[in-house]
Parts: C-alpha cells; sequence; structure tokens
C-alpha cells in the first residue's frame, strides 16, 4: 500500500503522481519485518530488471567507512530506486516514461528503462553537465534540455504525454534506496552516523525508511544520526532546519553539480527526519574542491558532489561513521577542480 | 616462489624484471587447494591495500552471463591485478614505481598507489584516450607522453628510475586476475566458454591462470574454452594462433581504444593457453560500434574494447558463457561511436 505522506490518503492508483486530496507525496508503507535477503523487503517487485545494483563495497578508510556506491552499474546510487520503480512499472504495463533530472537519475531511469524495454525521455535543465547527457543519450534516450527554472523542467516532463516516472516523486523510487540502510547494517551491524549529501531527498529519506525498518524489526537499537550534507549555492534543507539566511541563487554554479535542488518538494518530509535524528551541514566550495582531492590522491574517485560528504565529516571527526559516495568520479571528468 | 615461464629459472628477487637467462616473463608458482575464501588463494599479500576490487556483478542477459568487470573501484578489471601488485610491492618497502599503460592499467595502478602512499609516474603513448588521462592524473600520478612506438613507452618507463611495476611483467598483476575466474567459480559452477577482450595478455593468463588451479583442486571437471577477442587493427594473438596475415598498423586508430598491443610481449604463453583450452576471434570496427551501441540500448555502457566481446558472442552463440566486460563506458563518453 502507498499513502500520502502529508495526510495519509491512499493512493489509488499508479496514475496518481501526488495526492488529490493535499498535493503531497506518496510513500510505500512497510507492513512486515525486516528479511535477511534484501529483494524479500521490496514485495512489489515481482521480476527484477537488473542491471546488478547494489552490493557496493564498504571499506575502511582511516578511521570512517566508505560507501562506494559510484560503483552502481550506471554509476550512481540512483540504480537503487531505478530498479524498484522500473520493474514495478514495467509490471503495471508501462512503456514510455518521462523523467526530469540534471544528471544521475536521468542516467540511471534511462538504462533501466532501456533494459525494460521502454521508450525513456529525459527532460534537464540546460546547464546540466555534458558527460551525463552523454550518458544519457548512450541508453538511447531522448534527451529534452529545458530552459529556465528547474520547475520548469519538471512542468515539461510531467506534461510531456509519457508516464512522469519521477524519481522524486514515484514511491517505487525513493523506497529503492531503503536498500542502502539494509546493506549497511548487514556489513556493520549498528551505525552511528550516516553522512549524505543532500538534494531533492531521495537519498535521506530512502535511507531513513531503511533504518526505521531495522529497528522496528528490531535489528538495531537505535537510529542512527543522518548527516545531510549541503553546499552554500543550494542549501534550503539546512536553511530551514536552523533558521539561516538563505537566498537561492538564479542559477547554480557549484562544482557539485548534482546538488542543485534549491526549492526540494519533499522539503518538509527531510526536515521532519533530520529532527527526529540527524542533522545538516554546509560546505563551501573550496572545502569541496580540496575533499575531492584528497579523496582522489587516495585512490577515490567520486563526483564533487559526492566529496562533500568527506568536507562535511571534518567537522565531526566522530567515531562509528560511514560517508555514502554517491556519484562517480568518472563522470565528472569534464568539470575543473582546481 | 615465481619461475620464468619460458625456462623454468627461479626469480630471485623483485628487481629480476625480466628472466636473466632467456629474457622471459615470471609467473607466481601455485602450490596449494583452492581456498573459498578467496583472498586466501594470493598469499604473498599480507595486508590488503584494497579499493573495495572485485565481487563485481554477474548477470543473466538474454542467452549469455555478463561480467561487469567494468564496475570495479577504478572501472575496469585491472584493479584485480592493482591490489594484489600494489599490495605487494608495499610490503617490499616500494616507494616510487613507474607503469607504462594506454590507460586503464595507468589509472588502476596510480589509484592503489596513491592509497599506498607511493609516488607514480604513468608512462603514456601520445593518442591516448584524453578521459583516461585526465583519471590518472586525478589520483595524482605523473603522466609522461611518450612520442613514438608502445615498445618507446615501455622503454622510458623501465630507464626511468623509479621502480617498474610493469602490468605485464610483474607476476603478482597478472596473478590477481585469478580472482575472476575465482568468482565466476562461485557464482556459476561449471562454465563452459569465457570471452575475453585481449591486448597485452594479462586478462587471458591470470583468468587461466584462476581456472587452471580450479581444476587441479578438483572443483571444476573440465577447463573452459577460453575465447581471446581481438581487433582487426590489433590481432597479432589471432593471426599467430591461426597463421593468418596480419600488418600491425603503424598507429592504432580503432575505438577499441584499449587494445593495442600489436607486438605482445606475452604472445607465447597466450599462445600455449588458447591451444591447450581456446580459441581466438577478430571482429571488426563496425562489429564493435554495432555491439556497443546494442549493449547501451539495454543499459549496459561499457568502454567500445570491451563490447568486442559481444560481437564475438554473436559469431558463437554458444549456451553456457560468460562474456567479460572489462571498462566502463564512462571512460569512453568522449570517443565518437557513430
Amino acid at each position: 500500500m502507498e499513502i500520502c505522506t502529508r495526510c495519509g490518503k491512499p493512493r489509488e492508483s499508479i496514475f496518481e503522481i501526488k495526492c488529490k486530496r493535499c498535493g503531497g507525496p506518496f510513500k510505500y508503507v512497510i507492513d512486515f519485518d525486516y528479511k535477511d535477503k534484501i529483494r524479500e523487503n521490496f514485495p512489489y517487485v515481482k521480476e527484477w530488471i537488473s542491471l546488478g545494483e547494489g552490493n557496493t563495497p564498504l571499506i575502511k578508510f582511516q578511521n570512517v567507512y566508505l560507501k562506494l556506491d559510484f560503483l552502481n552499474p550506471t554509476g550512481s546510487y540512483k540504480d537503487r530506486g531505478s530498479v524498484t520503480l522500473i520493474s514495478y512499472l514495467h509490471q503495471q504495463g508501462i512503456k514510455r516514461i518521462a523523467e526530469d533530472s540534471s544528471g544521475n537519475a536521468g542516467a540511471s531511469i534511462a538504462a533501466y528503462g532501456a533494459l525494460a524495454g521502454m521508450e525513456v525521455a529525459v527532460f534537464v535543465p540546460e546547464n546540466a553537465n555534458p558527460s551525463k547527457l552523454k550518458q544519457i543519450e548512450a541508453y538511447n534516450a531522448k534527451v529534452v534540455k529545458v530552459k529556465g527554472s528547474r520547475e520548469d523542467v519538471t512542468r515539461q516532463a510531467e506534461n510531456s504525454g509519457y508516464y512522469f516516472a519521477s524519481h522524486i516523486l514515484q514511491p517505487q523510487f525513493r523506497d529503492g534506496i531503503r536498500s542502502l540502510a539494509y546493506e549497511i547494517y548487514r556489513d556493520f551491524k549498528q551505525v552511528e552516523y550516516v553522512f549524505l549529501p543532500t538534494s531533492a531527498g531521495t537519498l535521506l529519506l530512502g535511507v531513513y525508511e531503511g533504518f526505521k525498518h531495522l529497528l522496528e524489526s528490531g535489528k538495531i537499537e537505535r537510529m542512527p544520526k543522518l548527516i545531510s550534507v549541503q553546499t552554500e549555492q543550494v542549501m534550503p534543507v539546512c536553511a530551514s532546519l536552523k533558521g539561516l539566511k538563505y537566498n537561492p541563487p538564479e542559477k547554480v554554479t557549484s562544482i557539485a553539480d548534482a546538488l542543485v535542488s534549491t526549492k526540494p518538494f519533499l522539503l518538509p518530509e527531510m526536515l521532519t527526519v533530520l529532527k527526529e535524528t540527524g542533522d545538516c551541514v554546509v560546505v563551501s566550495e573550496d572545502e569541496i574542491k580540496e575533499a575531492w582531492k584528497y579523496l582522489a590522491k587516495h585512490g577515490i574517485l567520486v563526483e564533487p558532489s559526492s566529496a562533500t560528504v568527506w568536507s562535511a565529516y571534518q567537522k565531526y571527526k566522530v567515531n562509528n561513521a560511514v560517508l555514502v559516495l554517491t556519484g562517480n568520479g568518472l563522470k565528472s571528468l569534464s568539470v575543473n577542480v582546481k
């Protein structure tokens, strides 16, 4: 079952993208205990249309653990959400889908859609990272560049005539990210801190639901603190949580080009989670560049957006922490980190 | 123990790069039964300097299995050899290393060398793929472009004054590739055909040693057929094996930019292996492009060099086959596959 996170109304069909009553997003309701075979925790997937996502390495690095989720098939953690969403939509008979994305989600949806034999159109902001657009096109998806704001991009995707397979709104996408929490639990047991780059909110909310499920199933004793990391240019979550002054820029120019949600639709949901068990931290451009270089000089090549968690961790220096590295640095070799 | 593959002479020290007596390459001698904990099959590694390599997905795709070895940490199967070589050299106190490579091996050695705190210099041909050079530099290695032939590149790396950590000559590199055979066995048991892009020979020879070890340990009943795949431009192995006419080009312009060994040093060793249990097949540029597009349109983005195995498989259409996809397509987005 899926219900609206805001008013609790059940979702009527896959064609109800936002709640008809209050406009909120839907979430999948978990009404069973955690199962050790991770896939069994996603009972709505009957046949997995899989590219081998998940089961990414967790490595010890200095005093911390790094979850190398950039080693997913399309180079980002999004594949965890695409596999559940696309498998589910395929079962529902959906053949043509639209997505709006600044890059990683678009590439991931394009790849899984391609494997499922769907026709895929990805709507992107004009200034999206060119490597990511090439990747999306390689998967045979149609890339549509949209002038204007991020909201304009979404509007075009919504009104494209294709089924709107939004990674932000579709509950089966966000829900797929639970597998990340399960793997951290499997490899690490009780973790105290998880650092997550935060933009639209799918990563934070998905990981939260996974840990919540583990807690309610008696597998962990307490929720880890989920530390959302944002950039100075795009920090709506930190600003709201901490009452900071924040003026979203007209155009995001940060090297963290996957963190671009200046007005995230899922903001209320993120704030609820962080107030319960988390915090939010802002990192500067210089800190991101330094972190990116530091990781690369130790053999770990991520995209700048992912390096933010290393910067954030420097401000905490806690023990028993996992940093989630979300995007592959091979996607960002054209980005000038100097 | 390590012995010369050609005359059997034991290696005296890590500073004997080629056999003093006959000029041949050394190989590590396996004198113990296969152990299910894969790392225990590499007893010369005391402490793993690891980036989380190996344990890549094996997925069913149509009638065949694809081993997604491009999902290794630096985007190629070479990480299996780098982890064993660099860990071993680190134990031996080596601090400065040189490597010659057209890209993937250089990136991999650079990453693992960086993690081990080594100074790394990578010697590359002038026309190497620019994305791969950027990747090598990101890991803080020095990239030295060499004019002239592939042999000139090797000569400069050899004479650089740094320890020559050649992925081709160092037995602990080639030997690390055994883990690929072990994983295929673990996930698949008795495989009959393994398709491998073949250039310098490390993949073919490493995988061969792994399966040989499994056979001698009674884990598999027979050796799989190892199908080496080469391009029309670079086909010295196929030409020698089958008595075909072959004139190596002055400059390799194939889109399969990781398959550039026109005169591989390990040719005699490769021929021995293929005569015992394998075959060699040549694919054309058009076939590579078609295969690359076909895989990408199904969500699998590899580099063109890796797509060669899909072209080759079309000529065999055997059951019970694993195709090894060696390099990540994110490295090749600048390559024009039209």
